[in-house]
C-alpha cells in the first residue's frame, strides 16, 4: 500500500499547543490541540504531547509515514534544541529535542515562532521560491525571521532576527526588554494601543475611542474605529506605519530582500497598516532599493499557520538531504 | 615542475588600481599598480589592466598557474558582473566580467570593496573560520559586508550590506545619498569632521582644533589632537562611537554575528574609536546579545587588503567546487 510521508508540526503556545501532520506540499492531514498547562513540569507536557500526537496518528496510520518532527516555541534555540526562559511558560530550561528522543528516533528540530513562520511562508505561503525575504510577525510584540541566500539566518548563537528590538529612539518608550525605544513598543498590537493612549492626551481630533477607558482599548477597537473613518485611529495606524517603515528601510539596507511579509493580528488590519508602512518604507529607503521590495500579506492559512511553520522547519531539512 | 595555483586580485579605485597574484593561503606573490584614468573609456582601462597583469605574470610564469580573477570596485554588482554608475569613475555601466572574457576563460567574479574586504577577512584575516560576522569599512564613507551561514549576503539584487545608509535620525545630517541622518554622515572620516565642526560652534571646551580653519580639519588632525588629550577631539570620537554603537546594536539584532570587524582609515585610530563604539554598542544591545559579540580590528595587511579581498572573492568560489 502506498504510504504518504508526513511530518509532525507542533506549535507550543502559552495557553494552547496545536499540532498536526503535514505533507511535503503543506497539506494539513490531521490536527489536534491541547492545553499547554505551562505551570506543570515540562516533562509532563511532552509526555502528553507524545500520547495525543500518537492517538491522532493512529486514526490515520495506514496512510501516513512519519519522517520528522518540527516544533515552534517562544525563546527556542535552533542550535541547541532547547527552550530557554520562555516569557509565558514557567519552564526555565528544557532540552526539547533530547526529551522527544525518548519516543522518536526520526529527525527533530526546534525554532522560535517567527522563524517557523518564515519557513512556512517559504515552503507553503507568500515566499514560495524566494531566497531573500523577511517575515515580520505583528502580534502582542514584533517577531521576525530573516532568510538570505535561501537559508534562515540563525546567527552565531541561534538568536538572530530580533528586528522587534532594533531601536527607533534611544530615549523612547520603555520596552519589556529593559531598554527604551524598541520597534515593538511602537509597531505591534500593544504598540498601537500606546500610540492611541498618547494621541488621546491631546484635545483633538474627536474620536469614538475617547468614550472608552484608555486602558481597555485594544488593537481590535482601533481597527474598528479606523473602519468607521475615525481620524485618531487612522492617525495611530499612520504613525505605526511610520515607525515600522523607518526600521524596515534599515532592514532592507542589511539584507536587500525581495519581499517583506507581514503576518499576525495587526497585519490583518490590511490597508490600514499596509498603506502607511509601504509609504514610509519607500520614503526612508536608499535610492537603489526604492520600488523594488514588495510588502506582502502572509500566504499561510490563518488558524494553521503556526503548525505549518513548525512542519516547514523539518521539511526543509529533510528535503535538503 | 610544480606549479603554484594563484588568482589575480584587482582593486579598482577612483585614482589608482592595484592588482596582484595571490595563493590559497593569502600570500601576495607579485603585485602591481597603475592609474585608473577613469575619465578615459572603460574598454581602454581593462585592456591596459590585461597588459599590465600579463607583464607581471610573465616575470613569474614558471611557478604560477592562474586559475581565477577577482575584482573589487565601487558600485559593483556581483550577480551581473557589472559596475553601475560608480561615484568616482566616469564610466556609466560596464560589463566587467564580459569585458575580461576577451582575454581570460577562467572563473571571474566582481563585488564591491566592502564585500571584498569581508571575504578577505574570512579567508585571510580577523574572521578566519567565522561563519557569522560583519565587516565595517570606515573610510570617507561607511561600507559594510555581512556574512551569515558562512556566506556573504548579496540580497535579491546584489546590493545588500548598506549599513552606512541605515538611519540614525530621520531629521539628521544631510547625506550624499539625498536622505537625512544616514549612519555614514556620523561614523566615517567625513562624519567625525562634521561632528567636530558642530562641537566647535560651542565656546567650550578649549581645543587645539580651534586654531585651524574648520573647513580644513581632517580626521587625521582630530586623531592627532586626541593623542594630545584634546577634550573636544575626544568628545568627537565618543559621539562617533555612540552613533556607530547604536546602529551596530541594530545590526546585531538582525544577524547575531560572532564579531564585528572595523577596517579602514578611521578604524586605525585604535582605542579612540574602539573603546566608545564597544561601550555604546553594549549599552544599546538587547540582553541576549550582551557581552557576546567581539569588536575586532582588521587582520588584513594594510597596503594590500583590497587586493587580498578581491582575491578572496574568487578563491572562495574556487574552493567550493
Amino acid at each position: 500500500m502506498n504510504q504518504k510521508e508526513v511530518v509532525l508540526g507542533v506549535d507550543i503556545g502559552g495557553t494552547n499547543t496545536k499540532f498536526g501532520y503535514v505533507d511535503k506540499t503543506g497539506n494539513l492531514l490531521a490536527e489536534g490541540e491541547m492545553l499547554t498547562e505551562a505551570q506543570r513540569p515540562a516533562d509532563e507536557f511532552f509526555e502528553r504531547l507524545h500520547i495525543e500526537a500518537t492517538k491522532l496518528f493512529t486514526t490515520q496510520k495506514d496512510q501516513l509515514n512519519l519522517i520528522g518532527i518540527g516544533l515552534g516555541a517562544p525563546n527556542a534555540n535552533y542550535y541547541k534544541g532547547t527552550i530557554e526562559q520562555p516569557p509565558n511558560l514557567s519552564w526555565k530550561y528544557v532540552d526539547v529535542v533530547m526529551t522527544m528522543r525518548r519516543w522518536y528516533s526520526i529527525p527533530i528540530a526546534l525554532t522560535n515562532d517567527a522563524n517557523a513562520a518564515a519557513l512556512g511562508e517559504q515552503l507553503f505561503g507568500a515566499a514560495k521560491g524566494m531566497k531573500d525575504f523577511i517575515e515580520i510577525t505583528l502580534g502582542t510584540g514584533l517577531g521576525s525571521g530573516i532568510v538570505a541566500n535561501g537559508e534562515l539566518i540563525y546567527g552565531h548563537d541561534g538568536f538572530a532576527g530580533e528586528i522587534g528590538h532594533t531601536i527607533v529612539d534611544p530615549n523612547g518608550r520603555k520596552c519589556g526588554c529593559g531598554r527604551r525605544g524598541c520597534l515593538e513598543t511602537y509597531a505591534s498590537a500593544s504598540g498601537i494601543c500606546r500610540t492611541v493612549e498618547e494621541l488621546l492626551k491631546a484635545p483633538t481630533p474627536p474620536s469614538e475611542l475617547r468614550e472608552m477607558n484608555p486602558q481597555s482599548i485594544t488593537s481590535k477597537h482601533i481597527f474598528e474605529a479606523a473602519q468607521h473613518g475615525d481620524k485618531l485611529a487612522l492617525e495611530a495606524f499612520d504613525l505605526t506605519g511610520k515607525y515600522l517603515g523607518l526600521k524596515l528601510a534599515d532592514s532592507i539596507a542589511h539584507t536587500s530582500p525581495e519581499a517583506i511579509i507581514l503576518f499576525g493580528g495587526l497585519a490583518a488590519a490590511g490597508d490600514f497598516i499596509f498603506i502607511p508602512t509601504k509609504k514610509y518604507m519607500e520614503e526612508f529607503l536608499l535610492g537603489i532599493f526604492k520600488n523594488k521590495v514588495r510588502l506582502l500579506p502572509s500566504g499561510l492559512p490563518k488558524g494553521n499557520a503556526a503548525i505549518l511553520g513548525a512542519a516547514a522547519l523539518i521539511w526543509k531539512e529533510l528535503l535538503k538531504k
